[in-house]
């Protein structure tokens, strides 16, 4: 093969910008291939799969300098006329693999036709993600058994790859479930099959995952799937165009086996088979779960051939079927912190394509696993230039802290508090829950939305629009609200006790025990829960907001600094819980307003951009082997900020800025003094 | 690291002959390491395994041109005294960590030291196995876990492995099953462990099988299973020795879906499920099989980290998962051909450890499989100056024909009947079972020998020795022996016809039908059976043997001979079939007596050399590629060839030689002409 000569076409690809010379008749498919530009095929170059389509540009282009005139590409072809009959082609768009170059041209590449083709985001659009998945489809033309020349199928099929795509398959591995489709398909299919080809990194081996009979453009799906100690959440990702063609969470089963991580592990360490029981439970949610999305999204498990998971360490391990017992114990070693890739029945997944593989992303630490490494996947602390806090608010929170210089990390045991449990009246964010609340300071009467109504509760019709749903409880984001706004409105004095109608001037502030309790909504009298926050909810969300806030001091500290340039809240918090009621609360360090962003769910925005992006696998890899660990349970000076951070608010300079636009008033209900809602007045009498 | 200098000690190694100067004061282990001397160590040169014990010896080495004085060595040292003193060295031996080279030395290596040792195969001497084994120990010591550092268990243990043993665990795997091991192990092992390291070619990437607390040396296990159409041969080997420590073997239990491969293949296309049901039965037999194998050698299933398998291409697919239907119809196309390489738990198999390993050898063509491999790889016909015919006969045969220019195999279906099956009175080879039979050519009356017992039939004792088995039936190589012998004393004529007792002189040739059984053995006074050889009998084994005899003719067409230097009897034949026998019944072409030699097991003993040799998988891969195959199923000649040996025997120059030291009388009992035992008289008259 001789090189291309000066008296060749010059063709110049957009946008990105390559070019070079190739002999005249060459198809644009090829081309590109030669010349490294992104233009997608999926049938090879045999004009049935219209992945390759382009644009020619015509006339004179000063930038590129080439003058192109109408010439500069072969007539449409009879291909491309059948193939606009029957399925439409764009005005102006020809098919790559059948347009040959005749004389220099300039031709676009539009970003349906790339690989590597940006998807945005939709619920939070704060970057794009790059399509370069590791599961591909390929269509082959596979030679025929010959009984003079015996090879297995199997042997042939991999000689098509090698030959007609280029692919090196002397590692090629295919499971028995992908061996034992084979013969059929390729039968059915005449001897031309679309492989599912699942390459996890450029120019590495490759495994077989699926044979198709025929062209078969599309039915590659990916899950990333958030498991959670209380929800496991999943997107079905179209691994062509990287869209979300589904979305769909349940409740973790675990939680019968205890509510946050530590109480699992201590069921672990406590009941022989413990582990294992939680395994199972958790495997068959994800399978459920499974099942359901592809429902969801009409598509059958067999097209889902990918998934990526992140979770906490403990997670981690119960799903990989390791007991968690040395998370609950210093040193906190992990069984293994590396990233993992493994297939689906090995976890016994079984409502996947059988051959489908699993990656899930490296734990940082014991205490903080692969969902903080999404996180940061997905926010990229360590690319930014001013110093961002980031909070991901789960049962446990997972907090960041960076710039391109360091970044920190650290896990803080929240509890589910934040979620809605272990609070009087509290539920999950489901229709019928409270999630914003407000209260008037000079009457002291609130008005809240609830889930699936975008009514407030004293506007008209709210009543008629809710009442299919009811009213039945206060989720995450309502309990935060809620407690901000009796703080605001001076229903709570600093160290959270709640007054009393006397104190406050409200009916609604009933004595409960030693206690009070304010009255958000009573729905008895229609034979509805009696909606309060408790003196116990306020300690509750007290210590979450406390062991949240500890978590980013503890960072700061070691990053040696007093003030973030920015917040990131992510999770829960991103989704639904108000930056403003949180810093109100405490639960992060202050921080001007407006430098607060909700980075929405990003843990699992980590997750699907590992699922659509195979080298962005390999980068979390590197950068969480730079994050530096910090354990927050050994570490004395998490107690002192936790201690310290009980208060409601703390007062700090920036904060007061805050407070000045919020006013909190400066109430105190607590006559006997002391912050522990009159257990210590008790302590005293007996004393 | 500066290189050895010339006033350096020099050692030199026995057997190997290695040598070089290393520093004064170098352990005799790192010598052998840097020397690439064949030294074995477990326990990475702690003094506590015991595996490079090595025999220093002293005085004048002409050959080697050294003198070595006695203070050679450093002096025993307290890790030696007490080894020896808790397991006792042998005299002479030192510890090759712990002596160190002090002057020159000459060092030899025993055969117990030697990773790469032979083995000599017990049952047939024939060639010795060069241990070279895929999975082997290694004991480190494993950093603690630090929380201020954290990473996995896994990842700390890598590093010791590449730290401590050199091993390159960039790629290193390890399944679920050996990460939920590892935590435990690690710990009770006080961070000291054995790991089982599977590495199948040398250099190449390595899987982690299992984690043993402490030093362990011992417990890998490794099975060479033969699985055929009929039985499943397993032994059981020490994968540090290659030492057989069990052997064990089952009916395989497809057999009733169909006695033969293409009984079997039918019942697949005829029902639907049928090839799932038939891949169940196997895979439970086989798990039997281990659990049994591993209770006879007093071993856990969890010691059995490795097994490798050969079979026929139908007991392959079947064993796979694969439907064979496609190997029931021309062009014969196998799923895959190569040799593979998988998990235990991918083919179901429970009983041995759960991350082993299983290799199946590659398949040569649809109808010649990875046991027609094995026999090539024990057998090596490449290898061979003079023209080998190689025969394995089990419910089908495999037949390979060939020199160092060129090697052909083929098979041929010759049917259960030279396994017992098919027989009136056959069953197979069991205790009670006929298994040798001579009758005098002048009384015409029968003595045999049944398995279980050394006596014959008419010797003293006989019937006591037998009570307990009583003679239930005749076994494959009884009936062979029994057709040869009645041929040899002209019971049957050449055509294969029963005479009658008129004819033949003897009142044991009954009437039975329109045809004749002769009676071997009446114990029905007693209860037991009647144990003739029918016409039927006679038909099935010509069949048998006219198809196998049919396969050599086919090899021998297309190598151009007329003649082989020399035949190599394997599988059911080198275990129990009498050679003159089978040349007698023409069962294969004519050669020298003395040429003839028995092989034992010879699929068996390829899966053993497979299991301990590491690159003989590599090597019979590369074999495989370069054999020329022939199909039976569709080659005109093989018919004709067919046909044309169903006389006994047919009469070649070599033949009468032989027939002349054994007397076949030349009778014929078929009045009425023909050789179908009165079916085609029938069709006479009624013409």
């Amino acid at each position: 093969m001789t090189g291309p000569s000066s008296s060749d076409p010059l063709v110049v690809f957009t946008p990105s910008g390559k070019r070079g010379r190739v002999p005249a008749g060459t198809p644009v498919l090829t081309a590109a291939r030669r010349l490294g530009v992104d233009l997608d095929s999926v049938c090879g170059g045999r004009g049935i799969c219209s992945k390759c389509q382009i644009t020619p540009s015509f006339g004179h282009f000063p930038k590129h300098g080439v003058t192109v005139d109408e010439g500069a590409l072969s007539a449409w072809n009879a291909v491309e006329a059948r193939y606009d009959e029957k399925r439409g082609l764009n005005p102006g768009r020809r098919l790559g693999c059948q347009a040959q170059i005749l004389s220099d041209v300039v031709i676009d590449v539009p970003p349906e036709s790339q690989v590597h083709k940006q998807v945005v985001r939709k619920a939070a659009a704060v970057r794009a993600i790059t399509m370069d998945p590791a599961t591909r489809l390929h269509y082959v033309e596979v030679q025929e058994p010959d009984m003079h020349e015996p090879s297995g199928d199997l042997e042939r099929l991999k000689a098509a790859l090698a030959d007609q795509w280029g692919i090196d398959t002397a590692g090629l591995e295919a499971g028995l479930p992908v061996l034992a489709r084979l013969q059929p398909a390729l039968r059915k299919g005449n001897w031309a099959v679309t492989v599912v080809l699942h390459t996890p990194r450029e120019g590495g081996p490759s495994r077989l995952l699926d044979v198709r009979p025929g062209l078969h453009d599309g039915g590659i799906l990916g899950l990333a799937i958030d498991l959670g100690s209380t929800t496991i959440a999943a997107h079905l990702c179209d691994l062509r165009s990287g869209e979300v063609v589904a979305s769909a969470g349940v409740m973790n089963p675990q939680i019968r086996f205890g509510e946050d991580l530590m109480s699992r592990v201590s069921y672990a360490m406590m009941h022989p088979g413990g582990s294992a029981e939680m395994t199972d439970a958790v495997r068959q949610a994800i399978d459920t779960l499974i099942t359901e999305i592809a429902a969801e999204a009409g598509a059958t498990g067999d097209e889902i051939v990918e998934a990526v998971f992140v979770c906490n360490p403990v997670m981690h391990h119960l799903l990989l079927g390791i007991d968690p017992v040395e998370l609950g114990q210093a040193p906190f070693a992990l069984a293994t912190s590396d990233a993992l890739s493994l297939g689906a029945a090995e976890l016994g997944l079984g409502a996947m394509n059988a051959s489908a593989r699993v990656h899930i992303l490296p734990c940082i630490a014991g205490h903080v696993g692969a969902d903080a490494a999404a996180v940061a996947l997905s926010e990229e602390p360590y690319l930014s230039d001013d110093l961002v806090l980031i909070v991901d608010v789960g049962t446990n929170a997972e907090i960041l802290l960076g710039n391109r210089e360091r970044v920190l990390a650290c896990s803080s045991p929240t509890g589910p508090a934040f979620e809605g449990a272990q609070i009087s009246a509290g539920q999950r964010a489901a229709p019928g829950a409270i999630e914003r609340v407000r209260i008037d300071p000079a009457t002291k009467e609130p008005r809240f939305q609830v889930i699936g109504c975008d009514l407030w509760s004293d506007e008209d019709g709210f009543a008629a629009a809710t009442a299919a749903s009811g009213i039945t409880g206060i989720c995450g984001s309502g309990i935060i609200e809620a407690v901000a706004e009796m703080r605001a409105a001076g229903l709570l004095d600093a160290s959270g006790l709640i007054g009393s109608a006397e104190q406050t001037g409200t009916a609604r502030c009933l004595p409960q025990g030693r206690t009070h309790a304010y009255l958000i909504h009573d729905a008895s009298a229609d034979g509805g829960p009696v909606i309060s926050v408790t003196q116990g909810d306020i300690r509750a969300i007290q210590l979450a907001k406390s062991a949240l806030y500890a978590g980013a001091r503890l960072l700061m500290d070691e990053m040696g600094v007093d003030e973030v340039d920015r917040v990131v809240l992510a999770g829960a918090f991103g989704a639904h819980i108000s930056p403003l009621h949180a810093m109100i609360l405490g639960m992060i360090p202050d921080c001007p307003l407006d430098k607060v962003t909700s980075a929405g769910n990003a843990a699992g925005t980590g997750a699907r951009i590992a699922l659509c992006n195979r080298t962005a696998r390999q980068e979390i890899e590197r950068r969480v082997g730079a994050i530096t660990k910090v354990e927050t349970a050994v570490e004395p000076r998490f107690q002192e900020h936790f201690v310290a951070a009980n208060a409601l608010p703390h007062a700090t300079a920036p904060f007061a800025r805050l407070r000045a636009r919020v006013t909190l008033p400066d109430v105190g209900f607590n006559t006997a003094g002391g912050d522990d809602g009159g257990r210590r007045r008790r302590r005293a009498r007996s004393a």
